[in-house]
């Protein structure tokens, strides 16, 4: 199934918002084999719109727009898709009731402005938008190729994308064929190693099983994509691919599902009925950020300490000013401490801990920009050791960020 | 000046890596009076790229292409424009000295894939990549329009379209127009409210100005944008307008400047000597985490303390528990003991307190999903308010944050 992502909106081209919208939708149909032609970002502009849908449905069996459902003038997206698939605008008391039911529940009055986003074209079927108040459009074309217009704000295109549009549209454009995936995240090793770890095992695979590589900074992603018309073939085709993945990289398994290293981490820990905190220097708070990102974490997570100066080392997780003194404050000896400082000052069972330099300025001789000590520490040991981060402050610091989180879980396997 | 982007990679089109360098661009030139027509995200594909640089060169005076450059088999975009620019391929030695001199930094082996990197097309002029080793490649056709072929790496492709591509760009399509820009930043208002106050101010606006508004979650940039051939009438119109923008918007300036709320209170915060610690439940590290994203914080932020768990509360920030048991933890009366206590334990002027619901778990009766109380304190008094952010738990943490950095930040006018 080819489909083409029409990104509609002058915020987009004068690059106020980045269009995330176009990936989130291709990571969710990429898994059914279906596949992004291409993605084009456009400006709310009546031609624009008319020569994108047909360039998009010359090659594309479905069209996906994104944005310029708004109540604003500027937003003309619905006026111009009725005016191509011709008919004309009809009020829709449906959509009414729910735009008045979501202003209801942000407390905010119903405007006359909001209140015409109740007009829809006659030549659409229109699914409810049940988070925002822009209602989704379904043109159908008698060849039967589809455009599916929905709004542009990332929460309402992927929470309305993932419960109804892709559904009817996996409905509409019914295959015999079975589709299945089992991923792998592997930590500790370069792209072209694992490539080359696994070159027999990918010559040998099935025709309907593809392997792909997913590398993300620090750690790679390796995704087994399989389709079939027989479904318990392909289930335990994959099942049996999966876990000789697993064999094969088992010192460097960080996870044997698609979890990220935080997740992973959460999950080891909850496993033996740990808790963790974590000291921050370098990294202020990220690595904190990344746990109580992910909801229900309050079982094993129950706070930290971002040391930013000398003295809240010193002061709340107890490290010794002779160590600084001796070592250095971006020195393996205080992380080590830092570690222990804050499981005594939380009551954690493990702790991370990281100091370093994540620039532009700080570096000192031996210490350049880019230098992070990183402590982990478990009832059983605490190990800490030295990492060289490559590029800007943000990189620095989510790069050391991911490698703490990697380091706790890989110790808890 | 017309531009138009085509990002090349298969991996835009998985979802795998989402395209910032087309809206990084768009930014950086917006200001000057150029505009992007589109961007096209597109496959490693030959036909593909030639058909797309076709259609790009049909509508702008300027292609951009990002991406496709890499050393493995599938980065095909060198070759494809050498072939569509006609002439072949030859070996650069300075495009080799550079790309040497890159590994030798990062400390890895030159292999000959990469090496094979300093053959570039003779119908191209080479702009060296110093932060990368994919060369920068510069096509000029006879009617004057030019492509530019950038790495896809966001990293290396804004760090030399910033110092290089832009630059070059700017000198060639010169024009006699001056531009300048002023900006300012409201909060507390809806863009619909600031629309309403400005609506004969933007009436008056000469012809050579134009206001942008620029909506981010819980404030408004507003961007005065201005071109003319007299420089000294365009600052002195654009100073004047600007003085008018903040005397219209006292009440609600965070920022005379484009800064971020949290670089607008790092500012407020050097001007009076004051230095910020946070004390942070639901937004569990996020607020210290965007503050230490800004290089040379540490002369105002020395540290924080994430209490997630009330224990934590209690024991490091002295929040009373008797005021938990009779007010609930998410609480104006707890969040001012947090920032209280976080302003002892770190021993800092200022403090920043959250205690909320981020969900989507945790509401309880009175209290639903985005109910967040945040405490500012400031040497003179401490005030707590409470908020509800509607969306999800990650909405809520930003949103959470960027109103707390944000009240600190205007309580320091």
């Amino acid at each position: 199934m080819k489909i083409a992502i029409i990104a509609i909106g002058d915020e987009l081209l004068i690059g106020q918002v980045v269009d995330t919208n176009s990936g989130s939708i291709a990571r969710m149909i990429d898994p059914a084999g279906w596949s992004v032609e291409y993605v084009k970002v456009i400006h709310d502009d009546a031609d624009a719109i008319t020569a994108a849908v047909d360039e998009a449905f010359a090659v594309a069996d479905v069209v996906l727009t994104t944005g310029g459902l708004g109540p604003t003038k500027d937003d003309i997206t619905k006026l111009t898709l009725c005016k191509y698939f011709g008919g004309e605008l009809r009020h829709d008391p449906t959509v009414l009731d729910n735009i008045k039911e979501v202003f209801a529940k942000r407390g905010i009055q119903l405007n006359p402005l909001t209140e015409a986003q109740a007009m829809v074209p006659t030549s659409c079927r229109v699914i409810q938008n049940r988070v925002g108040t822009a209602p989704i459009m379904w043109f159908e074309r008698t060849d039967g190729k589809v455009l599916v217009s929905m709004p542009g704000v990332p929460f309402e295109t992927l929470q309305m994308f993932r419960a109804e549009v892709f559904p009817q549209l996996l409905d509409k454009f019914h295959s015999d064929e079975h589709i299945g995936h089992r991923c792998v995240i592997v930590e500790g090793l370069t792209e072209s190693k694992v490539a080359i770890q696994l070159d027999a095992w990918e010559d040998a695979l099935p025709p309907f099983i593809h392997l792909a590589y997913l590398p993300k900074p620090g750690i790679i992603r390796l995704r087994i994509d399989g389709h079939h018309t027989d479904d318990s073939l392909l289930q335990s085709t994959l099942d049996q691919l999966h876990a000789q993945l697993c064999d094969i990289f088992a010192d460097h398994l960080l996870a044997d599902a698609d979890l990220t290293p935080e997740e992973s981490m959460l999950q080891r820990l909850r496993a033996k009925g740990y808790s963790v905190a974590t000291a921050e220097s370098c990294t202020g708070g990220n690595i904190a950020h990344r746990i109580t990102a992910i909801a229900g974490c309050s079982d094993c997570y129950h706070g930290s300490v971002v040391a930013y100066e000398n003295s809240v080392k010193i002061n709340i997780l107890g490290v010794d000013p002779a160590v600084i003194e001796a070592h250095g404050v971006v020195s393996e000896e205080v992380v080590a401490q830092m570690a222990q400082g804050i499981r005594k000052a939380i009551g954690s069972d493990c702790a991370i801990a990281t100091s370093g330099i994540a620039g532009p300025g700080g570096a000192t001789p031996g210490k350049p920009v880019g230098t992070v000590c990183i402590a982990i520490a478990t009832p059983e040991r605490t190990v800490a050791a030295t990492y060289h981060f490559p590029g800007t402050r943000d990189r620095v610091i989510d790069r050391a960020s991911t490698t703490a989180l990697t380091l706790l879980a890989m110790a808890l396997k």
